[in-house]
């Protein structure tokens, strides 16, 4: 993880005499930390002050605090951490939207008066989504076998990944969405528990499971709950790699049906958007995973998902490795690991190729290395043109869905969003550089709602 | 269920000519409408108004509005409903605590700078207590099997309720409660759901499930788990009645140690209420149920925990009606049903006796009735003195447990509530009329907390 905004505050206690401070702020110096402030706290025969330092990782920021304790008559009272600071005590709280200050209230909202609204709801299933939080509620569910890029970390480290995804969920969907992070990691327990706790949430967001289970959750979920089921991993990614792609081929003069391109990842959002650039009209894909390209008959590190791709993609029965692959091919789309695309891989590419490296944090290619050679590139980071976030697809899409009162989310939904989204950039704004909107543009998670509930409405989905 | 709060408001149109309002106000008289306000909401040729109109029940509302129709030139455009209006849409929300306005804060609570957090965890799994909500939050656990006293409503209609509990642990006790309503009645599967989702939450409120599966529900439970389980329906109703009893006594002057109490009623209150008494210093107790007295060696209608209660109550093996255990008892405790206790039956009880008639909407004896027999008596409802109400318990009780991040909530800490929330009415205050504080007095829930994680603390069950 690069030090994207690591910024610690050390508290440090020294004589009150001149060229203390400039031995401390040395130190820092001569440890490769960037002092940003420095604030007095106290000041008299001792001063005490803090610094505030930016540093590159955790390792580094140990390093700093040791330096700083090991100078003479140097006392650090503690250290804090703004990113820590932030998630004390976590980062979404449940508020009340009606009053609570008396007897009235409290008769109103639960006893006697919430047994009229239970007994309406038992008499007739559906008011459940007029007279509860269900048609605004949200399920984010985890296993924490896939965190971020981190891997296997299990429920309670993925908790504040969840936190911050429900946070999105309300900036940008005014959804109410709530962690749920599951003690098990096997598919059937997964499974079953979802759909236990589904009577109380209009829709399902997976996330951060790995694959291939994520597949057979998904797809148990879907055929069994009557709600929305999503794994924003999967499908989320190709709504926004879809949208970013109208946009790239616009700059390039190029159609979908023309394309040929090369999946690199045959994890989960591999999987999905190799199925939606199929859907979207693509007909020539080639998939690469760490054995090479994925080929009917192919025997090593396959599995069930893998078999389909290999039965769907890849027309011209190629094989061998990453290099021979993109020879040719119009479109790179990397969701696998980082800086395994060489420059001479880019440069076989054919004429004004589009390179999505979206390995997080390393792109498989560094765009300062692809960008002589590339018409267009995006990556997952946001210190690089062209951010593909998932953010700018999940809120939006599940506003659309619930405010249809989905009971799916189906491919036409999916593919309204990835409209949207790609329409949130404007035939005048669109350049090489600027291919997909700022999840900061509220009017265009609206758009994808919009787009969306319309979509569920056009394809028989919608309750309303 | 009376009619606590059930307003409608009928909108109605009629021609604008003197007599129709008196036409339309005399009819809404004669069916047993209580007008309160009426109000105009277009006056020209035609006159359009809403007249707010309190009933006594569902199918009161229906015979009003009925017999408005039925004027000659009067229609009614709508009828809105106050209590279904506050629950349009939920009643809790999900806010976030932090800011989420620009690519730093994004940066800062979500990726990159989350996987810090998520690290942080995965090293030393305790950190989870410190930056994320769990050690706020609670999961509200039904599986709709007794929602109120309305009996096997389902999932569905139990979250109504659900959503207001969790409005009251808010409110009351700052916690963040989330509804987890079950799509499940059988143990195996309540069990094992709860555990899944527990790593996220800070405790577990199981709420209306039925008797006696809800037992073995929480006994399981609180062996599996290592947040605090409570079943709010048994032991915050235990909680309640000893804090209530404990000022009652002060009143007639007698002891715990020497009362003859008489529990009617062997669910899930009943049995908890049995065995927080024993524990508190109870001698005598004797349950009834449907079927008389229990006792050892009874057949009829028994299960485990019944069997267990004839063991260890009823030391006299008493055996018959209701009316024969009430002979001589000191306190009655009812958890049963309305009207099943006579004036005969509150005659027959010893000197100065305690009457807890808790059952709802209608209690065991009818306060007006048991008055001049009775020296202190208490319902569940809010419009008789002496209210026992379990949200004098659970909030503080569970913001104890969570200050303490306790590992359970064991007998100690109930008995701190109890004791706490029975300081709440001081001896000044206290009367036959006055044994227990309102929920209102924000205070009594702050002791509560403080006796409840100071148990903890002190039984070695805190994490803290």
């Amino acid at each position: 993880m690069t030090g994207a905004g690591y910024t610690i505050t050390v508290r440090a206690e020294y004589p009150n005499r001149p060229g203390m401070l400039g031995r401390v702020a040395s130190i820092i110096g001569q440890t490769g930390g960037d002092i940003g402030s420095i604030d007095i706290v106290q000041a008299g025969p001792t001063m005490i002050r803090d610094f505030t330092v930016r540093v590159d990782d955790e390792e580094h920021a140990r390093l700093v605090v040791q330096a700083i304790s090991a100078l003479p008559q140097v006392r650090v009272h503690q250290v804090t951490d703004r990113i820590l600071d932030l998630h004390r005590g976590g980062k979404i709280t449940v508020t009340n939207r009606t009053p609570l200050a008396s007897r009235q209230d409290l008769a109103a909202i639960y006893t006697p008066g919430v047994a009229r609204v239970s007994r309406a709801i038992a008499r007739e299933r559906q008011l459940v989504w007029e007279y509860t939080i269900k048609a605004n509620a949200v399920a984010i569910v985890t296993d924490g076998s896939a965190v971020l890029g981190l891997g296997n970390l299990g429920a309670e480290a993925a908790l504040p990944v969840m936190e911050g995804k429900a946070a999105l969920f309300k900036e940008f969907g005014g959804i109410d969405a709530w962690p749920v992070c599951l003690a098990t990691q096997e598919t059937d327990e997964i499974v079953r528990t979802v759909e236990l706790i589904a009577p109380a949430f209009g829709g399902i967001n997976l996330e951060d499971i790995s694959a291939p289970r994520c597949f057979q959750v998904l797809e148990r979920l879907e055929a069994s709950l009557d709600i929305p089921v999503f794994h924003d991993d999967q499908d989320g990614t190709a709504v926004v790699v879809l949208a970013a792609l109208r946009n790239a081929l616009k700059v390039v003069g190029k159609r979908l049906e023309d394309l040929r391109v090369v999946i690199c990842g045959a994890g989960a959002a591999g999987m999905a958007c190799a199925r939606m650039l199929m859907h979207a009209g693509v007909r020539e894909i080639v998939a690469v995973d760490h054995k090479g390209i994925i080929y009917e008959g192919r025997k090593e590190a396959m599995n069930p998902y893998k078999e389909w791709l290999a039965r769907h993609t890849n027309p011209h029965r190629l094989q061998g490795p990453l290099s021979k692959a993109v020879e040719g091919a119009d479109f790179f789309l990397g969701l696998s690991v980082g800086d395994i695309l060489t420059v001479e891989d880019v440069k076989k590419m054919a004429p004004d190729p589009i390179v999505f490296a979206l390995a997080n944090p390393d792109p498989e290619i560094k765009p300062e290395l692809a960008e002589p050679y590339v018409r267009v590139m995006a990556t997952g980071r946001s210190d690089y043109p062209n951010q593909i976030n998932n953010a700018l697809c999940f809120p939006g899409l599940f506003r659309g869905a619930l405010d249809a009162h989905a009971r799916c989310i189906n491919m036409d939904m999916k593919i309204a969003a990835a409209e949207a989204i790609a329409a949130g950039v404007s035939e005048d704004e669109l350049s090489p550089e600027y291919i997909i909107p700022s999840i900061f543009r509220r009017e265009m998670h609206q758009a994808v709602a919009q787009a969306v509930q319309e979509a569920a409405i056009r394809t028989g989905v919608a309750r309303l």
